[in-house]
């Protein structure tokens, strides 16, 4: 099953996708949020299929509809960096476990949502993923039950800004205690990195529009992924060549931030360019414009235009 | 005023400091929340002091009240980095405007609450923090009017794992477009840190027990900062040291992430020890245990123990 959120004169409203591509969906009752879904699927699931059964004739053409993020207010969006195998040669140090980073649900932005950028951001560029909704939640999850804690997958364009990152960024010299194990403190030479503006200004996480349920995705591994920037295609790759997949991430996520329905996990980059084509990072969005575009195989297609502000 | 939010039988209460150490509260009816209170301040206001003053006589006494975080799960909490006046000579590059990460609401915990370490965290410090409440919305606020964005002020203490921000670093080669402005990319040596874990862990942002409305801190800029750990001072600052100062915090945060009521801005680390005394960075929580207390003059005293886990 596919489902998303849209706003219908002000109130947001589930839709529930009644053809496999999601051209033409039915409105659930006004009132019912993709949080109450998702936090009991299992009972709600059957009402679910009755609806769009029943309600097939009256289903709309999903191009006039106003697109929320499928999940309108996460309790987190945690993003896995450098997860691609195309990463791999440009690492130099770096750890063998996912890495993550949280960005704001106020960064989130629907399907079709015009992404406001400023030129104070500098350069902007996306980042199109794969993304996990959580279904139960957990914490301290074992490997062998993190799949049973996915309530479908999603699309999210991961929006960067390499300049806000390089401004944010201090050279310092941290405080730590001495390393002789007597009290007291040393200094040690140390880069650090915060994210807050490059991954998490408003509009950096357009996300959607829908949400394909766990049955639908048998592996999550052997999906397409493509970004179209302006008709161009920059982005051709597989979920293949996620280094971390999905199991060992929301496993070890959990050892460390309890995880709870409706969280999202960004699963990191698709990288791999198109043949002849640029980089992700050459796509700069706030001289550019968009659309930009990203689709993945069995999920759907996320597209944003881009407006100055 | 001085608010907080307390759990009784499973479910949320607002308490009202009725002295002005916090003592002794009153509870507000079940069902009203910390949120619903600052997304309409203004008109509620009245109807608590009623509440306050006709319910005086029968005000329990804060010290067997079980303490969640006062805003129980703000939308975002965003953190200042290196935001004090003793990290200036520690910096040898690094922005001149405030640089922020996000924590996850996941990883609060009410006044009282244990701090649930794992051996897997390694060494984790506290950081003492004047803790901003947002109280009307607002995207692009001017430096002149951001203090009418403030609802209040809490404490937070900004858990930091140095081992988990090492083990989360990269050292890697950034795809950046070519300098020379022809189509293609070029390779820059780059450090990037992650946050995810080493500042986002559950447990990791004690906050609270009390919000002080604003009107009860005239200048935010002049409170004592103390931190004891196990009944010795840590750290002994002023606010006053603040690098950027609460203005200029919502301001500059605000053009880039719309703030909304609830939100949490984390000012920055007090820094300065006490005479004699170590740094925060010397306080390995996991080796050593608790209690870990911050108090701020005006606010209250934030203490939590410390297990393992």
């Amino acid at each position: 099953m596919k489902l998303g959120t849209v706003s219908v004169e002000g109130a947001q409203r589930v839709a529930v996708a009644v053809d496999t591509p999601g051209e033409r969906a039915v409105l659930l009752y006004a009132g019912l949020t993709m949080a109450d879904l998702i936090e009991d699927w299992a009972a709600a699931r059957p009402s679910v299929e009755r609806a769009v059964t029943d309600g097939a004739r009256k289903a709309v053409t999903v191009g006039g509809l106003t697109w929320l993020p499928p999940v309108p207010r996460p309790g987190k969006v945690i993003c896995v960096a450098l997860n691609n195998s195309a990463n791999v040669d440009r690492i130099i140090s770096g750890p063998s476990h996912p890495a993550t980073f949280n960005k704001p649900a106020t960064s989130l932005l629907g399907h079709g949502q015009p992404i406001r950028l400023k030129q104070a951001f500098g350069r902007v560029h996306p980042e199109p993923e794969l993304a996990v909704v959580i279904g139960a939640a957990g914490a301290d999850i074992p490997h062998s039950a993190a799949m049973d804690h996915v309530f479908g997958y999603t699309i999210i364009n991961d929006l960067t800004s390499p300049t806000m990152r390089a401004q944010d960024t201090f050279h310092y010299r941290a405080i730590h205690p001495k390393q002789d194990g007597t009290e007291g403190i040393e200094y040690v030479d140390t880069w650090v990195t915060y994210s807050g503006r490059y991954k998490g200004s408003d509009g950096f996480g357009p996300i959607g529009p829908w949400i394909a349920t766990a049955d639908e995705i048998p592996d999550p591994h052997a999906l397409t992924v493509t970004c179209v920037h302006q008709g161009r295609v920059i982005t051709e790759d597989s979920t293949q060549n996620l280094t971390h997949k999905v199991a060992d991430v929301v496993s070890y996520i959990s050892g460390y931030q309890t995880l709870e329905p409706g969280d999202i996990i960004a699963m990191g980059t698709a990288l791999k360019g198109a043949s002849g084509g640029g980089a992700v990072q050459n796509v700069n969005l706030t001289e550019l414009g968009g659309p930009i575009e990203v689709t993945i195989s069995g999920i759907g297609t996320l597209s944003n235009p881009v407006e100055m502000r």
